[in-house]
């Protein structure tokens, strides 16, 4: 263990996670480093972007607070979260697609009852929304929890708003005994990721703009079900090829449409597959 | 840019890169998404664990301040540093190898004249360093900028002593007109890196001991060549061979021998490389 080399640390480094008690974590940590030194190796890293990669991840570290992720942002912009959900959301044909969580969700978020306005004060064109909860077979899904969160008129989220005091545009639903709810809150629009900071300078410095295309997110628990993360993307939106998170399925794009007293309103229908057996 | 799944989402990060201004950045960031999906898909991450790897990052980097760098710690432990060393300091024979800088260096500290004591309270058991810098043609080199530093008796660094108003065991020496140089200073001993943070919990999750050998810091700065990181280690130490940062060159281990009066003599001689041309 004396006189490694640029080769031959890396079986050195993986000998010695050999006394790892937990298999899973051995297979993890041994992945991560063979793949850390590919990278290191295959761009003959200098010691300067080694040291400019230590201060950049210290930073974005930094960044994180209550209601900042950095770190969520970066895996985000760098496909890492779309993958991860890709590979453990693989569901057959109809069911909904999953897509990104994001960084903005809140656990706690007032409950609503169904057809109740979750805007609190949010600003936006308002809109209501009428969703059904079916399984694969088509049984009706009653009594599932649905989170619902989304950015207002200006594409901020409520917690993006430093002082404010309430939560707005976000609230918990109940299906009913036919897998239906409803709300009204207000039409949300693309917006651009946090830009000020790590990950803002990482998109400049590659020349990539920062946007997301409209969405509603939204989280469906159910008993016997898989819990479903997923987006409702707004037709047209002109994001809807370049989102920043690289999160939009075509399966996943509502057209909310504007009624004639000036409300706008999607419907849209969920379907969720059953839980598999441990 | 829709639809895409887990193989697939990889080609679509990397065209994203394409307008990336800086063709290094774009290599780098490039290689960097490549290997991250590769871990991902190798190990089949899970949500879950995607999580856990969030919050690691975060609590690393939440951990360091103006005294403490988790994420160089992070890289130390899974053999990047030494890694990206290696790459980087490839020498002809005859030259002293380099290793890790660590993250016990400080910027600007006290200067001292030929032979001082940087012990300046330091706990420890007295020695006296003599060393003389050469270069590879055997020249000496004189009026050379060396920073010394290094852990006390009980394994720490004076940073490490909360509510200590002084450096102790580091200072800044030049070598004369015969490239020689003298300090006095405390016996060094072998520590375990700080373990009471992100670092500490993947040793102890990877069943790995946190302990360095005995060593002594050196950055050897001369107009002509190349800056020299390095240690000194100490022959006997029980950690030569199982290093928890992989730093160990058997041309760098020196022998402290302790004198009749009680003082530990180590005698040690540099050789610096020649800066190339650019």
């Amino acid at each position: 263990m004396r006189n490694l080399d640029h080769d031959s640390i890396t079986p050195a480094v993986l000998a010695r996670l050999a006394d790892t008690p937990d298999p899973r974590a051995r297979e993890i940590v041994g992945s991560l480093v063979r793949h850390l030194h590919d990278f290191a190796r295959e761009v003959k890293l200098t010691e300067a972007e080694w040291l400019r990669g230590i201060q950049y991840l210290t930073a974005t570290g930094q960044k994180c607070d209550d209601t900042r992720q950095e770190f969520i942002l970066l895996s985000d912009v760098l496909g890492l979260s779309m993958l991860t959900v890709c590979m453990n959301n693989q569901k057959p044909p109809g069911c909904t697609e999953s897509t990104v969580f994001g960084p903005f969700h809140v656990d706690g978020a007032p409950h609503f009852e169904d057809g109740a306005d979750l805007a609190n004060g949010a600003k936006g064109e308002p809109c209501e929304v009428s969703c059904t909860i079916r399984g694969l077979g088509g049984e009706v899904v009653a009594g599932a929890t649905v989170d619902v969160w989304q950015a207002d008129a200006e594409g901020h989220y409520d917690v993006q708003y430093a002082g404010l005091d309430h939560p707005q545009a976000r609230g918990v639903l109940r299906s009913d005994a036919q897998g239906r709810f409803r709300f009204r809150s207000v039409l949300g629009e693309a917006y651009p990721i946090p830009d000020d900071g790590p990950v803002g300078e990482l998109l400049r410095a590659t020349g990539r703009h920062s946007w997301r295309p409209a969405h509603l997110h939204f989280m469906i628990q159910a008993p016997g079900y898989e819990t479903l993360v997923t987006h409702v993307f707004r037709k047209g939106d002109q994001y809807l090829d370049s989102d920043a998170v690289f999160g939009v399925r075509e399966s996943l794009i509502g057209e909310w449409v504007r009624q004639p007293d000036g409300v706008w309103r999607l419907d849209f229908d969920f379907v969720l597959h059953r839980a598999q057996a441990a």
